[in-house]
């Protein structure tokens, strides 16, 4: 009998890390090897299941990450910048997969991941969601395919709780826009109209930012014509699809050769 | 036999001029009885319909306010500020209703309508579509309705060539959301999300503006809350609305009483 | 101290059930009194939170209606008719408030109900959210503002497990349409388009029906006229707002007559 | 000075007919060679700018479909079945390029197009906007890259005068979605759900056809699994999309190979 690839979770306690325990528990193409939590945390040295308020999963929350990774084939980790650096040199070192979700990376954070990629497999993405990702390419497809006669915007909308706009798939998909029409985001991003704008220049991509409720995360980006409109649309209604997706890159990664990888490799887009 | 409310057309030679004048030209309830320019435009003392590219509709273009409304029993009115306050006061000598669509009027030139409405009849609104005024006192209602644990978002989308954001039918919406809410619209507003906002504050209302392509006017009022949403949606496709409207209101205002009216009166919302 | 509402939840191991029960759980204006599953379920006798895969909930699970309801001061019941019908008579006995979400009725059923109603509060909607109820509220009024110029057209989504077609909410839609125009529904209603239709008859109400994913439900009333459009829509996206509506229709029932209610009494409409 | 290719619209009177007349009236890329109607027409032999009710335009319309073609380079055809085989061999004779935009063609219809192709160029399409194609092409790239997890469906809204269902467009866009899966469309497709329809069964492709006011044509395509949804859309809001499309086949045929081209062709996707 084959063994499942072992996983190892980071930041158990965090709604992430628990929706991605969930996801690899519940999965027949992956086993729970290991859950990650900072020293002193209340949770060290306890089943995590019963952390979680439900039945025991077995594993019990350690705060060591050389000895949780020695032991998996996958490390998935939505964490903070400081502490995927230090993860990605030590799931290296074990020759682990390590898939990064954390955002708010720095050039020099970047840096330290693509030496630690030249050893190892890494898939890092700011959205693991097969939706998004699609349509980032077809974002960036249709750019290239119209000219600035089509207008194009950025709409979102999210939770009330979200904190900065646009959202870091908006910029994602603005980025891709900029790229099919050739130029560069920072020349053509207009965010946050309000006032005597005067009329939209040519070639401008415009942001808007939407909040309101417990909206997961919704995506338009428009292609404005005169007399028509083409619309590219994300609804994403469940956060269960970023755990999957990130589960979805760690089996993918088990036997690529060592490099840095995003979701698009995954997803073969 | 019956002769049909004669109808002025003030800016004859602008795009909501000759809007005006084709929607009248076509009706079987009013008659084109004027068309009115600034001394010295090239179409004065021409025929309209030949100065609009098609046939002779057998009214000259005139000069002369006056004159012209002294003949009619209406007048239609799309200008600008100084202008409206002018025809106001003609219009109520000749005892003609006067609908305005003007819009940029400050609180002087309001108070100058008020004035003539006292012995004529006025119908002033900033958006003469059906549509739009239902959907605003939609949105009182809901907002009333509704606590704030429903977030409030107004969302427009207008053609490229639009200078100000939010728009005025969308100041309307919001307007008519914080009276719901008993609440100014001074103190509720968010217009503009960009960059490191923070969370939604409780009780806000905000506005965001998508521009592109020839969109006529597209208006959404969101109300979310945890779970679910309303949405109030009004899609203007064709400016013709606009005119049937304040043909609606001319009409409407045969035989009224002096007064400053809105299309909710006109419209019996 | 004053003692919280006490509610029991019949079909505890159901979908439906379950939820119910974690919201009483969680919220601080009710408490659980009691769980009902039928004779020889494999629950009875247990803890339900235990059954439910978490901790304790401190309420074993019963197949005893008369006792559980006699202990308590509502009762929520999703379940089906015949169950519905005899806990209808047994919660007015007890002197609790029946709150019924049980779909597929007849109107044998519904003269039982109303028998009981006449002792006892009993508040039954096919759809416990407040934001649909207010919907169909709204599409009342604005299908009695407009005339037949506007075409109405009821579009809904919903998850792919879906059986019928339209939803049960898309028809109370329906229903408010034709009340506000003034109609019945069964002259009115036009469903499920293909082919050779013909123009669009004069006063018709559309009905469409879209599947797929797990989409909680989506309802668009659309009125439709030359020139513009109003659409009214409501977006479920967690199922949670049906049994949060319901543990409120159990709370607003406590203190009323005797009676047979339905959501707009609870949410004032 | 090099002169612009010349163009004969058929079907002068027609609605499409005037469009065209319109939009290459006021192009500067082409000038108006001919306007066609069949004998015994009230427009045959006067200028077709008067009949229209406007400005002469220097053009008379003609019944000689020969005589018309023999003096242009291109034909732009919005007619029935019949007189566009019968234009077909006719411009080809006369190597014009022709574009046909006429629908309800049966097999021996195009087959006979086929026949003229072999010695002219022509240009057919079922729908000749950008968007709309562009639309198609999108569509069958994602029903690729997604597996069956994802329910695919068509949503189209149009005017109520539309007697069929669902429409051409629609049809397109399903059919690109079987390519894109492998599968037929006559296997896969589902239209106008009503009743008792059980679950939505694995790999099929439904449409829904929404009717009513004036709506020009607006298609959505939606791909919905679990947790995420992908809407593609196109909004045409203006009919001269269609005529500008047109008038850009023809363009686009001066110089090019005989053969039986689409809209791809012309748009290069």
């Amino acid at each position: 009998m084959q063994t499942l690839p072992g996983l190892v979770v980071t930041g158990a306690s965090g709604r992430m890390g628990q929706m991605l325990i969930r996801t690899i528990a519940a999965s027949d193409k992956a086993r729970l090897a290991g859950c990650l939590e900072r020293p002193g945390h209340a949770w060290v040295g306890r089943d995590v299941g019963e952390c979680m308020g439900g039945g025991p999963l077995g594993v019990l929350v350690t705060d060591d990450p050389l000895e949780a990774f020695a032991q998996a084939q996958g490390v998935i980790d939505f964490t903070a910048p400081a502490a995927t650096v230090a993860f990605a040199a030590l799931a290296a070192q074990a020759r682990a997969v390590h898939v990064i979700g954390t955002t708010g990376l720095e050039p020099e954070h970047i840096a330290a991941i693509e030496a630690a990629a030249r050893h190892a497999v890494i898939v890092r993405a700011g959205n693991m969601s097969l939706g998004v990702n699609l349509l980032v390419r077809l974002t960036q497809k249709v750019a290239q395919a119209l000219d600035a006669d089509w207008d194009i915007e950025v709409v979102e909308a999210h939770h009330r709780m979200k904190v900065d706009a646009p959202s870091g798939t908006a910029l994602m998909l603005g980025q891709a826009a900029a790229e099919g029409r050739g130029v560069t985001l920072e020349q053509a991003m207009v965010s946050g109209r309000d006032g005597i704008t005067g009329a939209r220049e040519r070639g401008t991509i415009g942001f808007s930012a939407i909040r309101g409720g417990d909206v997961v995360g919704e995506h338009d980006v428009i292609f404005a014509a005169d007399g028509e409109r083409i619309v590219l649309r994300h609804l994403a209604t469940d956060r269960t699809i970023f755990a999957r997706g990130a589960l979805k890159a760690a089996l993918w990664g088990q036997g690529q050769k060592p490099g840095h990888y995003d979701m698009m490799d995954v997803l073969g887009l």
